[in-house]
């Protein structure tokens, strides 16, 4: 069992927590009112832009220049990403570009930036994780079993590029080689790190179904 | 009108709901239930592990080496007033020593060690500042209120400390000479941090008053 | 004037010392002993990984997502120019791979790092600036006079490409917009910023010139 | 043998240049020149405000709340050692305040910062153990063999504080903990940065005796 099998493992209730959301399958069934999709896209602009600030700090931190170069490449298309938000779905979904995080989003922005300017770069690299993989198998889950006259048709296609698998295949990879290299107590930090920001996955959806507000 | 009286009135609002809630109110009363002062002293001992760190980053990255030196002495503090929490206080009100942020404590101080580590030192300040300057406010608030009768006595008694108004004292001082050498855009930055950790005031009485736990 | 105009003119003894040096002067005869540009091409793949870095970190600490996509650009493609230098030239002048920084290279990537990552963006981006800038300018003064049967011919070229002069302006235009919204002491602090990064760039070519090596 | 024995045996020619240097022979003899004390009191106050901001990054980046106090104390005893030089031996000495770094402090300055802001806590560690370690050995070593009518006199009594013998102890016992929880790989940054941090202590006292200035 390779590092990143024990750390999928160690979320597998999470996982399940998170494809059983009603978030996860009213997009599924097409049936997602509008009000959240569009609340789930303006924050996920927003995360995306600090997603590329961590990666970043990953780049900068990694001894290995091929890490550095693939950290840069990482950070670079989640900025692209975000462009794509705010040129296509913003515009097809009549989203309003919004400055304001939502609880969900900025615990996990912050959670990202704070460990990887702080932590090693296997903590960091565990932290980033999920929004790669969780991302990629929840993606492929919900575009086998979406319906065809699906509003969010367009949004959903997106998971099934193989660009964004070679990604996570990349990212899995470097997380294996770093916990490779790590003693058991930092191995013990990435598996905390990656079950934390696999919690704040349910909770970016949470968020968006729940069209959660600051209470102050 | 300084530019932290001008955080101030921008908080009014934030600061007014703090002074309002349940959490204040029934300390002040002696009524609070146990539970929920045992959550929050809990919760406030890793917070100060965090705040400390997050002054040693505005330590580590001033300038003027007078504010090198009071940052080093801000960090040391909030680190022994973590101890005493844990040598007095956990044994006196029967608090288990914890090492989960509830999401409250983790929201916050995520974002006060990703501002302090990658935002400039002026937003830095504003960000650590409410911890500083709405505690003592409340601090006395409770304190001028407080019931003799009250359990939770012992604690309360600790704000009336003039060592730590000295110290909310230098921290004003600090964030205006800061504020005055930035400018327009980064004072408008200032002001959100100041805002944004006044908010995370709140919720972190409010996780406390509702025994907040993770959902997943 | 610009206040990249002003740094210029801050920096022009250091400029006119460059264009004076014996490596420069002998690069553009082609009379450049061997050994001086294998010490140069080597010490300057190890300067591109850790610039890379640095252009990681103030993608990190950017507040516009455009700067961040800016630099994760620019981090991007030093690693590329530091492959090719591995790929193309390590080849062509039979230089062999090193990992120990010489002291010019190591005064110089080591201010860049602890720059990017402690100071703010403003002057983390006056830090990195004389590598785009000063290397634009020496290029095209060597690019213009170099006799033809040089035997750093391939090298040359490479200065005469449009892609790297149009990264030159846009990390000016970025500068310079930096600037406009510093205060008078930040302004200070990218001058100096910019200075010692010039005066690092003349050591650079110093150290490959004179062989420099540690002397313990 | 504990990995920092390991240490101290892997820079032992370097400790022995050390000793030989002509700044120490002459500093014991009491026949160094005025000039030379001069230039190192005042580069050493520059070195120690950053000395500062390295140990308040280790405080920053520790994940265990003993050693974040432990580094903000040492943080702070660093700052008021500075003060001290300021206060007591540019007085005694006739010393000029300078704001200018000479080539050794740049260098070890910029090194540490970077280093204890992007490499592992453990990495760090070992970069800042050689101005405890050798700091403490070579003071010994002169403190022993002074003369009595030394002019330098009351600078080198400071080396015989108890004081600053038990900081090293507790240094060294950091080190040893960190190294036992990190990989091989770490471990090898480890050796290599406490290496150059002492390489950079030899070229300090260098620079003082060389009357060191930047050539351009």
């Amino acid at each position: 069992m390779t590092f990143t099998d024990q750390l999928w493992q160690d979320i597998s209730p999470i996982y399940e927590s998170i494809l059983k959301h009603g978030f996860v399958g009213e997009l599924t069934e097409g049936a997602l009112p509008t009000a959240m999709f569009q609340y789930y896209i303006q924050q996920d602009a927003l995360y995306l832009a600090d997603f590329s600030r961590a990666l970043s700090l990953l780049a900068a931190r990694s001894v290995n220049t091929d890490d550095v170069l693939q950290f840069t490449q990482f950070a670079q298309n989640a900025i692209l990403v975000e462009r794509a938000l705010h040129e296509t779905y913003f515009a097809l979904y009549d989203i309003q570009p919004g400055t304001a995080k939502m609880p969900a989003c900025f615990a996990y922005t912050n959670f990202l930036l704070a460990t990887t300017s702080l932590q090693s770069v296997a903590v960091g690299a565990a932290a980033v994780l999920p929004c790669f993989w969780i991302y990629r198998e929840v993606g492929k889950y919900i575009y086998q079993r979406a319906v065809r006259e699906n509003p969010y048709h367009a949004w959903i296609d997106t998971y099934a590029g193989e660009a964004f698998d070679e990604s996570v295949n990349l990212m899995l990879a470097i997380t294996d080689r770093l916990a490779d290299a790590a003693g058991a107590f930092e191995q013990g930090l990435m598996r905390d790190a990656f079950r934390t920001s696999s919690q704040l996955e349910w909770y970016f959806w949470n968020d968006a179904y729940t069209q959660n507000r600051w209470l102050v």
